[in-house]
């Protein structure tokens, strides 16, 4: 449908290859929106070729950071003033409507339902549920809009130090004022859920639509491991799959991989290798592919059905450790030294802001479920 | 206001200090509304008689038990399927409209403004935030939801073993449907908040109304800390001195204490001993005296001004350990073994299902703000 896309932010190497994922997933679920990508100069001219054979544009933004040390401090995550660059997306007036995805998330399905919603649209934070998560968000691309959010960047900062804080002070009615402007959660489904409240996981976990990988270990970061029987693990293989190409009717940027100049330890296989045809859900339901069960169900308890999982319907060990421990951290190496012709910083990239107990913390006594109360 | 009240719920001696404070919060704070406590039959007659002292109601409730080990274990807590019992809140058909209390909340100012939400409103659960926790909720008692939610136990059971499953799965409109059954989470606000998302806690958390001490570790069970400047030890300060007594103008419930007949580390001091004036904020607002600021705030940004803490503004260290690690485990070692004359099995106690990240994991390496993404 024209004047409609699914935008996203690439602003490494690194992160084009989420970006790549994230219009392959779109496009193999079977999209009929446009598909976008902002990037910023710094990227290989390898990288934006990569983006332009599978996007439908590309577009290049000025880099734009907080500069905010020290409430990126309190987020441990000194690397994310620069998702403040993804605020660009409000100038995309070319387009009416748009659904913003963080470069780290992976779409299990058609999603563009997403577009009956209006702005601002989006799933509720875990770390704090009565902020929403700025990974998956529904706009309308304005200039006047995108001037608001810079003017109120340069008055009040972000409170997170992110473009997460920015956007919760500026829609600030989100919490109390439209419930349509909540988005299930299964949306924007973050592995903090395995964790925190596994029950609600495996009760509505098979209904994942958009699954994001927050934290610092991404998917390009990490060990493929298809084998795993841990649903996140499971997901970061699908991601996997994804990356590498899936054999699909959608004939759009299958050729080309991304340029990786990092060491990610990604396995150079041609698209499509190792991959298996993902079957979609019946009846318009999202198919995740990842077995959210992890231990044998018991009989006669009226729970929905499960699916089949990748690796086969195996049980999880209920105390199996956390995805974190068997991912490598990120070992993304770029100082991006270029000079920019905006008055803000750069430095690091991540995309997002919001809550994650993945990062390698080191959680062993704690075994999933360890959020009961 | 007659026929509307607070109700929580006791089933071991050691709850019974916890439902003591949520009186006596509610009390201080000035409330209008009755408070009801719903007790087992399991409780010391000392206990009963200390309830009667601060409730205006006690009321004797069966014993109901999930005896759901299967998802318990998932939780990671065997001990919760006594929450079922909560359930029995709906029979209080005296009441036109209530607001159920966990007996491990705090209630940090006047909250009677939740007799205008109607049922079933709650805060989500950061967990799986389109669960909403059980922990505080409005409700109306009915005959006929009783039986439903009997029924509905019975039939499908509770995805997590507790009551949050349960009345999550009866109440499944709660998130789409209504916004205005979505409390504020600063109406239940978690510990986890603090670890998972902390500049949110810092952004917000001053305007919390009712802390919520989920985690098997609870306030009762913990060593005071008066000196602490973590904001979530500040709360079990605060619990604490609940306990013991403020000087209020309130006569409740001063003079008796609640029998202990577990080896719970409280210092035995008379009511009123040790603690301060607790100061109301002006204009309604909600005073939670406990800064929510754990750094040197910087000038100019336009942040809401900062509330002085029980312990004085000093700062926090960004890095201190979390509570837990400075609580002792729960040592209550309780074996309930009265006949009951309910179907239903009793084993331990607890109140809440729900997420936690408060419970004594060895996070030293995270940090607070670990959640960043």
């Amino acid at each position: 449908m024209s004047g409609e896309a699914f935008v996203t932010l690439a602003t490494t190497d690194s992160y084009c290859m989420g970006a790549i994922v994230v219009a392959r997933s779109l496009q193999r679920h079977g999209t009929t929106r446009s598909t976008v990508v902002m990037v910023t100069p710094n990227l290989s001219q390898q990288s934006r070729l990569a983006l332009e054979d599978v996007f439908d544009e590309v577009i290049t933004v000025d880099v734009m950071d907080s500069d905010d040390h020290f409430r990126l401090s309190l987020l441990g995550r000194p690397d994310l003033g620069i998702t403040f660059t993804k605020i660009h997306c409000w100038t995309l007036t070319q387009y009416s409507k748009c659904v913003f995805l963080d470069a780290d998330t992976l779409v299990l399905c058609n999603v563009d339902e997403l577009f009956e919603r209006d702005e601002l649209s989006a799933a509720p934070d875990p770390g704090w549920p009565d902020c929403f998560n700025s990974g998956v968000f529904v706009f309308r691309p304005s200039l006047r809009t995108h001037s608001g959010l810079l003017e109120h960047a340069l008055q009040h900062g972000s409170f997170d130090g992110g473009d997460q804080g920015l956007l919760n002070s500026f829609f600030s009615s989100w919490p109390a004022e439209d419930i349509s402007k909540h988005l299930p959660f299964v949306y924007n489904l973050s592995g903090s859920s395995f964790y925190s409240y596994l029950p609600a996981f495996r009760q509505f976990g098979h209904n994942a639509k958009v699954v994001h990988f927050i934290g610092a270990v991404k998917p390009w970061s990490s060990i493929r491991d298809e084998s795993s029987s841990h649903s996140m693990e499971q997901f970061v293989s699908l991601w996997w799959k994804e990356y590498l190409g899936y054999t699909t009717s959608s004939g759009a940027g299958k050729q080309q991989e991304c340029s990786l100049t990092d060491n990610t330890p990604v396995e150079e296989e041609g698209p499509g290798c190792g991959a298996e045809e993902a079957e979609e859900a019946e009846g318009g339901a999202c198919t995740s592919n990842v077995d959210t069960d992890p231990v044998q169900e018991r009989g006669g308890e009226g729970n929905a059905p499960l699916r089949d999982t990748l690796t086969g319907p195996s049980s999880l060990p209920v105390h199996s450790p956390p995805p974190a421990e068997s991912l490598r951290p990120p070992t993304e190496p770029e100082t991006v030294s270029w000079d920019t012709n905006t008055p803000y910083l750069v430095s690091q990239l991540a995309l997002v802001v919001k809550c994650s107990l993945t990062d390698n913390t080191p959680v062993e006594e704690e075994g999933p479920g360890c959020g009961a109360e």
